[in-house]
């Protein structure tokens, strides 16, 4: 009995891993949809979102089903319970990806980017990928020192969102309202997918300490 | 020791109640001082969403109190792990609310909505105030109607959120990147708040049917 619950809770751990290394593959593509005006990788992560959806589905079931049959108490419990937090956060994740994805499906063949902000958007599909990575890193080793670099890395990106806004209010984009449109969302969909994934380190850290700050 | 769980269920469900109604309070006092230009407003709202926050951290610990002790199954584990996901699709409603009055904030004296489209945002006010009495009359009385109407009216506030978007990017708006900002950003939280308003819909639909359709 006892190794079936152990069996059931390093599926939790592994389900939360594969979910996190898809998000990880669909904000890759859908940054690189977005940056390349790439309708063919875009239209992919549209498809490859549903996966995660219904991934996170069956992970939410399988941590109910621990919940109602093994009574799982302290830091079993927060793994249980937090993994029915992370996998929202992480769906809503790979709803981003999808939504920049979609800016650039709707935009092609011209590009979603307005000129000016090209590096900016770099930056903050590198940083959006590398929260990612970070977050499955976290997931699989469950070193607690990766919370602190996550949240580093989610700092950078609000600082490139303020950077954007200053941008897109200057005259530069004056008389391009679709640029100014793209670009609002656009950096408020990275801004908000780094936001998630700190909302899921922090679940991990109060798994693995007990604490939230 | 029932009548304690009963006790601990039945206060679940008080909390839930007692988080939408201020999540109603936010939303009205939030899309008054945007639509009024109202600083004094904006400002309360901000504050009360940091309420909202502490109530829906406090149902958390409840419920994750309900699920070390009592083991809960059936009907009763669908309400307690819907709350943990009701109470955080609430505090994100409280976070959009929160985000309109900031934007009131940030363009006072001058308004943050752009010309010819202050009755589509009145709709959009009227729409979301709306969702959130709707959704404390189903947390209140538990019937099933009334999640038809919350996704009813979700379905009027995607149509005028698409028709934003059409006239931000009309000619009328040229020379006017903040106003394209402004109601880029103000449509796509009154869309993200009905969003929300579903899911936790939703969750009730499942808590009180056992099924998501």
């Amino acid at each position: 009995m006892r190794e079936v619950f152990q069996q059931s809770l390093r599926e939790v751990q592994e389900r939360l891993v594969k979910i996190a290394e898809l998000v990880e593959d669909a904000i890759e593509n859908a940054t690189s949809a977005f940056g390349n005006s790439d309708v063919a990788i875009a239209e992919k992560v549209i498809d490859d979102v549903e996966e995660i959806e219904a991934l996170a589905a069956e992970l939410d079931l399988h941590a109910i089903d621990i919940l109602a049959r093994q009574q799982p108490v302290a830091s079993d419990l927060r793994l249980v319970v937090g993994a029915l937090r992370m996998s929202a956060s992480l769906e809503r994740m790979a709803d981003l990806a999808q939504h920049i994805a979609q800016l650039a499906r709707y935009r092609y063949p011209e590009s979603a980017i307005p000129k000016g902000l090209t590096k900016t958007f770099v930056r903050m599909a590198a940083l959006d990928v590398e929260m990612a990575a970070k977050l499955v890193e976290l997931l699989r080793t469950q070193e607690l020192d990766v919370v602190a670099e996550i949240r580093d890395l989610d700092d950078d990106l609000d600082e490139l969102h303020a950077k954007v806004f200053e941008k897109v209010l200057s005259d530069k984009l004056a008389n391009n309202p679709t640029g100014v449109v793209d670009a609002t969302l656009a950096s408020r969909y990275h801004e908000r997918f780094g936001d998630h994934a700190v909302s899921v380190a922090k679940q991990m850290q109060f798994f693995l300490s007990g604490s939230l700050d």
